[in-house]
């Protein structure tokens, strides 16, 4: 694992040894289909119902308000296509943000086109929607708030509670995109009103593949995924035990380690913002300077190219991004960088550094070492 | 794993070391996103176009025509639905059969709630289509038939090539699951005239929570999984790496030893089924006597209650299923022992029976001989 310097913890994370290993019985010995009721199946059934219980503890929920999924998208799919569908006679008007996770934004578009009014709020410069426009913007027929928890792109906390609070005044439902915050930062689902939270495991040094969706219990929605009657006939599919069993491990080992862990990327994090921004001139730190993940920097290199700075740093075995993997094959600016009203040729300089407790000071500091050669060299090389 | 005798195969199948040797470096060393692109990533998107390219090679498709899903459930509503609703406007009826899968007879009702119109066509009694009927169902306003490759409780192969002929006479798509088919009976995609196919990768001794749509170039399909652009941008979410390349191992697999298992599969099916006719009387073996799945037996055992007789067989070991594991916990009787015209109480004293190339001739007969006593036993404790 020191071939590379991995600083994109945002986009994915290698599964874990004590994940995969308590993963491993139930690819080979357990492998019984869950919803089989002889005894091989039992043992699946069982497996899944400790995960779940490990994942509402984490969050304070009930176990039966967890359902699993195949990922971070399908849960925020099935949240917002769900409850829109299973509550249209009540209204028709969703809110949500300009900064949403693709599988927010273009499950809202979907429904836009199926004759759903969807409203995008703005953010401030810090990546942060504004309470009061969102007062503003609930109306008769809102049936459904989806805010993030953290973006994924800059890090930056929404202010969940109020958000919250709001949506239960109001009467209105609340999704919440959490797959970059759990494990991250303390969720307690109790204190915040949330009635729907989308998971994933592979951000938390669990396997890709495996998500989940928080449906407080009461909850009116439909389900997406038609077939038969697993998850409390809420989402039809074989369960993926072996999934379920390292999702549930990753997040039980995020949860023990979360304050441990978070001094220590923290650190590393505010070391290398601080290197960078003494090392470097003319840069931009991006998202909000204290409401923000812990592991998260991202910075605009003004008058160089992102995708070529990427570049220069693949070639010395550094891993980095420029907004979120699922979009970053793309040339597109950042949805997210141009809704903080950064100018497009900024927004095309910026590069995410997502960190893991696996990374050392002596990476920061051989990275901003690079950086710092790597910028200096293109901006010498650009037309000024 | 010689503690008990396994014959529910289709129900799923443990994953086999070959398959799992594939996948572990996917998840521990090389566990980049396929969407980033950087070289980690670019380790797992090779690593995706191997596994799309084995599974186009078994099919004899194009790669380009593979697009990988959570399963076959998510395979058969992304057919149904995506077809149907990109296909609105040229029409609003879809023909299916009565013995599907519950991921299509549930796709399709969902439909039928949104505008559609649905024909399930009747089977006879060994659980097979008629082509006659098929052919007087097609209508003006036909834009997909959806039938199963093979059934998954009686082992019945429907007439694939027909159904493709008259499908393409009449310019209608073409659906089929074959997630029971795949990897035990060949699939020539090129002579079948099928526009999409389910498939899954747990029922051929890969992993769980990974399957696979294919579908023919310029099919006409909507999304249903909206989010970031993975899979030519028609399914969003981060790649499952480690169980698309299992998913590619398995099938490799399953396709090379296809003939050589089959006999050894069906020789064991074949023995089973005559030592139980010949052991225990009052009997009916049910499904197609020769169109059928090599490895399936579904046995009506008269007088005999289904699901004292698999806790009796689990009890001792032997774990069978009556219906498809995805249905077994409830106790209504089998939809299609009843679409078969099997009388309610009949439907509801039968089991199913799928081999696999791990269980032995002794395995066999000493499923018989338990079997043999628990149908005596029960038969004398019931009411006449």
């Amino acid at each position: 694992m020191n071939r590379y310097i991995y600083l994109d913890h945002a986009a994915t994370t290698y599964v874990k040894e004590e994940v995969l290993a308590e993963m491993y019985p139930y690819l080979i010995e357990f492998f019984g289909n869950a919803s089989s009721i002889y005894n091989l199946g039992n043992e699946s059934k069982t497996a899944i119902e400790n995960a779940r219980a490990k994942i509402a503890s984490s969050l304070n929920c009930q176990a039966e308000e967890i359902f699993f999924t195949s990922g971070g998208t399908e849960s925020d799919n099935w949240a917002i296509k769900g409850v829109a569908l299973a509550n249209h006679s009540r209204g028709d008007h969703i809110i949500t943000s300009a900064i949403e996770h693709p599988a927010v934004i273009h499950s809202c578009q979907f429904l836009e086109q199926n004759g759903f009014e969807v409203t995008y709020l703005p953010v401030n410069e810090y990546g942060m929607i504004s309470i009061a426009q969102l007062k503003a913007s609930i109306k008769k027929n809102t049936i459904l708030i989806s805010v993030m928890y953290a973006n994924n792109e800059v890090g930056t906390i929404q202010p969940i509670q109020e958000i919250g609070q709001i949506a239960e005044e109001k009467n209105v439902y609340f999704h919440t995109d959490a797959v970059q915050a759990i494990g991250h930062i303390p969720i307690d689902i109790k204190d915040l009103n949330i009635d729907l939270l989308s998971l994933s495991a592979h951000k938390i040094y669990g396997p890709k593949g495996i998500g989940a969706l928080f449906i407080k219990n009461r909850t009116n929605i439909d389900k997406i995924m038609h077939g038969g009657s697993q998850e409390k006939d809420k989402r039809a599919g074989t369960e993926n035990v072996a999934g379920i069993v390292g999702f549930g491990k990753a997040i039980e080992i995020a949860s023990k380690d979360m304050d441990k862990n978070n001094k220590v990327i923290k650190a590393l994090r505010d070391r290398f913002v601080n290197l960078v921004s003494q090392k470097i001139p003319d840069v931009r730190i991006n998202g909000h300077p204290t409401k923000r993940l812990p592991g998260n920097a991202n910075i605009s290199f003004e008058l160089v190219n992102a995708k070529n700075l990427l570049s220069f740093l693949d070639e010395r075995g550094i891993y980095v991004s420029s907004g979120s993997a699922c979009s970053c094959a793309s040339v597109r600016p950042s949805h997210v960088l141009l809704a903080m009203n950064l100018p497009q040729e900024v927004a095309l300089s910026s590069l995410r550094f997502t960190f893991g407790n696996e990374n050392t000071e002596n990476d920061i500091d051989f990275v901003v070492d690079i950086l710092s050669q790597a910028v200096k060299h293109m901006r010498k090389n650009c037309r000024v």
